[in-house]
């Protein structure tokens, strides 16, 4: 048994409301750092954390790491600062980034995606380094940019790691998961998700004499209706089946006597790990050419693949976090595939990681708020996870 | 036989060169009447017609009759003044209302379509009714707008000959009629026109969880594939087979990760005497809530129809007029219903009516032009018509 330390006995536990109404008072709009980063920076040095400062391409990106580098056990917390926009600021009843309190429920940008679990996080290992000082390491990469493009965000932070010989061993992503209830969901792997933008060309012409145009809608409404139709798989184990949605046609002619030359669409598939970007990719192309053949119509398709699907099989970290979430909310989590992407997408690429953090429901919206109370059972969680992870 | 008139036998015969020049330099721009209703009216005067303004609705509109109200043969000329808008004015080489002649050619907006047809069937009119004034009647009936909207156009003149007792017997539409080669073509009948405008209504949602949306676009693509695929009927004696074009889809939509709410169409048809603008109206209503019920969407078809499909059957009228084209051009002209539609649409609700006129090629174009020598011939045939239809 560790010996006690009268002084960290009777040190105060760090408070996670207050820290993230002091984050949700930066305004860090993506790209902008907003302080929030400085902020956090200061508390964890303080704390004894090694910090280095990895800013990529006009984006701040913290690294801070307790313990020694590449210790064999080296637990890892990933987050991001950056918010979206406010949207209709007149439309929100609370000041955005005021951080207001009113009947235990903290409202701003940010309020659950995701300040309240950086700072959660960061409140339970600051708490716990210094009251159980473990035998391991404990590593916080958070990053200033997952809302954007987030090609300079966590992309970085890895970079930077593999460089510099960092390592985690295993890695926990703090985004909301829950859908309704505090522990109800644990994400063990997220579907991938990939865009697709076709342009049709065919001739212009007189809708009079239609048999002298080549009438790029009419293959337009055919592919996009074949490829929407297709049933892409059945879903696997993990994942549910993979889904495609054709988010916009857009062609702008106003002439009803006119057969226009081209038109646009735009489509979104989320998919499990029956494919990858390059199999769909090479489906769509497929897919066109063969409506192009049939129409005389000629077919540009770019993609862009923001992630493939991934999974942390059911292991020992799931099971760790799932035992951590049931002993602090007295919900039995399950482990999920479900939902939008988030940079675990990056972090798979260098260790298992699953993700665990609050009920999302109001995140991107106007009055974005957070329960304080869940804030505080969020830092429980995390220490929790901490304790059995290092007992 | 007619008593031959020494004034009458040496009368210059009227320029319809000149007069088609005169009429460029008149800048008609639907709605604007721009002089050359005026000047009609003050040569058809002087040569003995009874000219009556017939505007409606901001629109100028000629009614000029030689001979007596309701004689039993009264023969009709029907055209417009009006003409397109000139477009893009530094493309043209020539000035759009200078009427300047080069090489044997006239340029100017309404050249083809058809202030040269009105010059030409007013000079053959006024010399015919001068040099051998028959026992009958003729009329011409010309709108300021047949380009625009046409609903106070020659629908005008016709309401007020109904009201005032004005019969025509017979009537030629003067547009240009031939595709390529002057006298190849005279129209018996034209296809109907309508448009459809469909809005479909989804429930917006995220792209990543596509079963808590009603996405729009996927009924759209199912919709205009479905309708687009649809073979309309094979043609009948007269008429080629209908026609449908898809000429927009619009959705605005920018998000990849947004499943939009709406999504818009509009489908233009031309169609043959199979149908009526009414059964292909509801035939397009039954296809969108047949597509609403497996998919969940909510479809508004707005439908405008331009005109129904009409036919005066080949017989006297069109015997007369292809042959007065023969003997003028050295062409059998073809009797057709090609082509987009025109004032004949209102007229055939009166009495039979055909259409001959000009090779339309440059009609609507920058630098729109014709052949003096056509003009030429132009007027003879309606002389022929009229010295035939009279014998």
């Amino acid at each position: 048994m560790r010996k006690t330390d009268p002084e960290h006995r009777m040190s105060t536990p760090t408070d996670p409301v207050k820290l993230t109404a002091d984050l949700i008072r930066c305004p860090s709009v993506t790209p902008e750092e907003g302080g929030a980063l400085v902020l956090l920076q200061g508390l964890l040095e303080e704390a004894g954390f090694t910090c280095t400062r990895v800013d990529r391409g006009g984006i701040a990106n913290l690294y801070a790491r307790w313990g020694d580098k590449g210790h064999e056990r080296t637990f890892g917390f990933n987050g991001h600062t950056d918010v979206v926009p406010v949207g209709d600021e007149a439309a929100w009843t609370m000041p955005p980034f005021g951080a207001e309190e009113h009947d235990g429920v903290l409202y701003g940008r940010g309020a659950t995606d995701m300040k309240s679990a950086v700072a959660a996080f960061a409140a339970a290992a600051i708490d716990f380094v210094r009251d159980t000082p473990p035998d391991g390491a404990i590593v916080l990469a958070i990053t200033g940019d997952e809302e954007g493009d987030a090609q300079d965000g966590t992309l970085a932070l890895l970079d930077w790691m593999y460089e510099s010989g960092e390592q985690l061993t295993d890695c926990l992503v703090g985004e909301p998961t829950c859908p309704e209830t505090m522990g109800e969901m644990i994400k063990i792997g997220r579907r991938g998700s990939m865009s697709a933008w076709f342009t049709v060309t065919g001739k212009q012409g007189h809708s009079a004499y239609p048999h002298r145009a080549t009438n790029p809608l009419h293959a337009m409404a055919r592919l996009m209706d074949g490829i929407a139709s297709r049933e892409l798989d059945k879903g696997t184990e993990h994942f549910d089946p993979s889904t495609l949605a054709v988010v916009n046609i857009d062609t702008g002619n106003p002439a009803t006597n006119v057969i226009p030359a081209q038109t646009r669409a735009t489509v979104n598939i989320r998919f499990n790990d029956c494919h990858t970007g390059n199999t769909l990719s090479d489906w769509l192309r497929a897919e066109a050419a063969h409506v192009d053949e049939g129409y005389g119509t000629t077919t540009e398709v770019k993609i862009k693949i923001s992630g493939e699907a991934f999974l942390t099989p059911p292991g020992p970290l799931s099971d760790l976090v799932a035992a951590a979430v049931e002993a602090e909310t007295g919900v039995t989590p399950e482990l999920s595939t479900t939902g939008g992407t988030s940079d675990a997408r990056f972090v798979k690429d260098h260790c298992p990681v699953v993700e665990f953090g609050l009920v999302g429901r109001t995140m991107h919206q106007v009055d974005e708020c957070v329960p304080v109370e869940q804030i505080r059972q969020l830092k429980a969680v995390y220490a929790r996870i901490l304790a059995e992870y290092f007992a």
